[in-house]
């Protein structure tokens, strides 16, 4: 299809002009991504994108998701035989059901990516795989698609990427001492296999960690130290944020005394579950504590069962397309945590969920009275036009635009980023567009919000 | 009210002439009804309708429940007297507080109902009610007002109604066998009675299972066996699908022996809540093991409150209007049935629920997973043109278009069924006509799938 | 910024055209207001408004909570020093800010406030702050400024307060004897702190409850004498209803000894948690039991979470903007009351909630059925022209539009009265323009159901 100018655009003439106005005015501004899952060594090593499906479909569990719901099998989408004849397989695959992906988030980031990047407007279809193929293989081995290249051409002002807290963080490293990089970007912390002892392995990377930072022996106060430890080798390093992906957002405050009992429980085996739920609440509550000393901004990214079938984590592990969001709660979760530190000038803390109910039911209302608490933006299946417009639907009245967090792409697929950002100014201009035309607020008010919202805004949710 | 050739269109005027073109091209294409609850008795005695009251009020609980809100007696709405002279009262009771019904989805089906059935377009009200009533009355006499005639008018291509398990499926066989009716019927098994023995008369329905089957001896085993031959009859008579109404979606999977133990159990009246939670859990996920072996469709339609004022239910029975719908949660409750069967590729599991923001937070992603799973159509209260619109903004960017089941009409008001799926088409053309405004799909793809949800989806769905 | 005729419409030109006709046929019809929290202390005393911060800051917590999120204290936002220079700098704190309340109710109310009351149609900033603030604090002193010229030029037909039980009235009493006065200002019973065990300072509350009826001894059934009588005085005094705010509004039905041996636990401090929520669900059924009797009508606003920041609430008190919304449920909850009262002719229970998804789930079902049962307008951080436009598109498919309560302001904000009122006629004249052009209802009965919105509906929804 032909991108038209106004998309995502609807309305009467008026509106419309209004938000292609409101657009025009931030569609060229630097892209500030401040979280993420793009992969530093993509960046620093600067290779060649393979191929078609390595780009677009294997790491994309967005659209893998779907073929599999389809039929396919993920051994065909890139978690078996990745050779080229199978790549350009899965690539027929994919063209052969581009239909599934009509209306979806992803069909609108394929579409625009193919047009706006690879100049290709024909619709994909068994006819035209082969044909696609060819010419986006051939455009990838042109420099201009290495990428380094491209992260100048989408005109990125900060990336965050998303790092194990032992990351040696090898590869943001190479690119701040790369002399034909002048990019930024970031890592963040994120420790969740770490603090909740509900995790496999908890023991074994409870030591690692202490091992990591040459402390002995294996106790609590040593495991809080070599956290502090690997926060300031990340801050360091340029982290700006710690990230939690949780169940539940639930938070606890043990006593120093009792915090290291119920740790050695966990370790020796011997702990309850609810134990460990105090221990994981506790250690969210530590982390917010932490921020307060160091300044690192805390995102809370919760409710999602992970790995929701066990069969096809056991053959293709995470990330496979079967993290299925459930109803998550932060009033009553979140009490501890704000309680001690909700008020506190150092502590942001940015809240994301996938139950759009809690957008205005629990998440607006905290952060329209802590300063501390931040609206995390519609992340993840919500990354997509109709439900990025009830986010501003739902939140703006209680929060107004000043108590989010800007637009966050909490991507893998790297050339994805400058079409989430443009879907993300789009509605958010249509909005405003339709606010000024009902008399709510002033055109001057919604020229300001549009750049205020792509710029000022992350830089004060993100300390950047 | 006339009746205006762009009904439920809303948007601009290019918007809305699109709507209107995509409209026309399915408007006329068969009503595939793959779940309902018409009667299969009123087609095969293929009598005519009594009166006005019998056709519009008496057994559309849709309408009774919002005029005992007003204060009217369930007693003079068709659960007391329904004498001729009765009728004529409750129907002017009925046209004297139309306005209740303004706005409402039994204000629209009505509505268009009376002026393309009836050909009437005055609204309803005290002073016109007994001509309507004689208008109407008359009418139904005329032998294109006989239920097979409709049948046939409605351009119905296949129509499914839901039966016991025990049902001996006669008003099926005789339609089958009635060479002036060549119309497809189709049964549902339906066996909630059965699976649950939290059900009062649990036990009983139990006997009457093994003994309809001719097995001798209540005993799990034979429990198992006598559902898979009723299935077995229902599918020999063209059955396509199962139909579970559960309060919660539970799913369990218990050991041959453990179901055994806990089966005997509930028959002494032993079994803890606790267990016979587990047993209808148990029971859900035998189901879908059943359902890989013959292949029937199994349709949840989850979290109500049946029967929830007690007087009303003790003097007048179920379905009267007091079924309030619950929050519900899948993501939990359906795991361990979707990591025993969820990748087979005989199941199909479609997910319907009254708790809108499960649509986006939990079917939808769980049918861009697994290939058996399809999200269910906006039901019952749902069953209009706000809340299908909301339906599709809510599930297509997370699923697509070619993950649903169709529309579902899943009524009793047989008179009802062209108009509901009229609005399930108008809103569809609507928000397709959208998109293509929006620059989201193209006009070609938008052609399509307007076609595709009327057929090519609800077809694939329930295998017909 | 200039009001615009047409503010809170958005769609086509004929859509918003009839919007402002429907808007115009009610925009002068007195303000019925049935529910608030505006001190009758103010227009009894009926002095001058002390400055531009008491009056539009101080008691205002949607405004202060934006302003502390911002990191201003609430000490100079009128927890503090409230003298005539900290007033006039917390005034240009306001004004500084303003941006941070665009596209917030607030934002909208003020706006419309500053202009039609006092003709300011600057945008509030640094610069004029101190201009702004001698303008109002000069019209304040005129006598058209005066509370109760306001509360006439605001053509209020009624105004409900909010009381304790043990108020003596004494402003209400002083109103009704006031010669110059001609309004009706009604008391409300509002008695949570005397039914909930729970409540800190209950114990307290009984025996001042029990002394204030000249009862001798603190026992159950002279718990219960004292609230039929305190009732009795309401009534008396114009009450037409009693309001209950719950964290869940759980009910329960005890017999009379068993509530009295809880009742004298709970006294003793010897009850259960699990005996103090039965007591105070019986409570809320006595409630319904007196209002069959006494004919007042129950409110209920569920589910909040009082006071989440303990170290505000210590040092600043309750309404103090961080009481947060948290999930309710109303279908099981409610099911003793309604199973036992819930069809009484006498019994009104008006049903308010901050979880929108229960709105349609739950509320407008039971609505739908139970003649006493009345969908509660959109409330508090929902009474904003987004949130009153799907609270329109949930429950009008369902319960239609004459299960509601009427608009509530739910203030304390005086002046924020009539502007309350005018966005809930400017969004329902656009929901009804709407359905209008979708063909959904007729012009004819959209004017007469924006006219019953305002007048018939409250009316009979309050017995007034």
């Amino acid at each position: 299809m032909q991108l038209i100018k106004n998309r995502l655009f609807n309305g009467t003439e008026g509106e419309i002009a209004l938000a292609a106005e409101l657009f025009e005015s931030v569609s060229a501004m630097p892209i500030i991504s401040p979280h993420g899952h793009v992969d530093p060594r993509l960046l620093a090593e600067n290779k060649p994108f393979t191929n078609p499906a390595e780009l677009f479909i294997y790491f994309d569990h967005y659209v893998t998701r779907l073929l599999h719901a389809e039929g396919f099998s993920l051994a065909e989408l890139g978690k078996g035989d990745t050779s080229p004849l199978a790549a350009r397989n899965a690539w027929r695959v994919f063209c052969e059901n581009w239909h599934i992906l009509a209306g979806t988030a992803s069909g609108f980031w394929l579409t625009s990516t193919f047009e706006q990047l690879f100049g290709i407007t024909e619709t994909p279809s068994g006819k035209n795989a082969d044909s696609l193929y060819d010419q986006i293989a051939a455009q990838l081995l042109e420099p201009e698609f290495l990428p380094q290249a491209l992260f100048k051409k989408f005109n990125i002002s900060v990336l965050a990427t998303t790092d194990d807290p032992l990351d040696d963080l090898q590869f943001h490293l190479q690119l701040q001492h790369d002399s034909n990089f002048t990019g930024r970007v970031i890592p963040t912390f994120r420790p969740d296999q770490y603090l909740d002892p509900r995790v496999s392995n908890w023991k074994d990377n409870v030591q690692k960690l202490i091992d990591t930072v040459n402390l002995d022996s294996v106790k609590y106060v040593n495991f809080i130290k070599a956290l502090e430890d690997r926060r300031a080798y990340f801050k360091q390093h340029g982290a700006v944020s710690t990230d939690h992906g949780v169940h539940e957002p639930y938070t606890a405050d043990l006593s120093e005394s009792e915090a290291e009992r119920i740790f050695g429980a966990c370790l020796s085996g011997k702990a309850s579950e609810l134990e460990k739920r105090e221990f994981a609440g506790h250690m969210l509550t530590q982390m917010a504590r932490m921020s307060c000393d160091d300044g690192l901004v805390m995102t809370v990214h919760a409710g999602v069962f992970r790995n929701h079938h066990g069969e096809t984590f056991e053959n293709y592990g995470a990330d496979t397309g079967h993290d299925i969001p459930v109803a998550v709660e932060f009033t009553n979760n979140l009490r501890t945590l704000l309680n001690k530190y909700g008020t506190h000038k150092n502590l942001t803390l940015i809240l994301f969920c996938l139950d759009e109910n809690v957008w205005n039911r629990e998440i607006a209302p905290l952060a329209g009275f802590y300063p501390s608490v931040r609206v995390g933006a519609p992340w993840w299946f919500f990354d997509a036009p109709d439900s990025a417009m009830r986010f501003r639907e739902k939140v703006t009245e209680i929060a107004g635009f000043y108590r989010g967090s800007g637009f966050i792409d909490d991507t893998r697929a790297f050339l994805s980023i400058p079409v989430r950002h443009e879907m993300a100014r789009r509605v958010d201009s249509m909005f405003l567009a339709r606010l000024v035309f009902a008399g709510r607020i002033t055109e001057d008010q919604a020229r300001q919000i549009a750049v205020d919202l792509v710029d000022a805004i992350p830089r004060k949710a993100f300390k950047l």
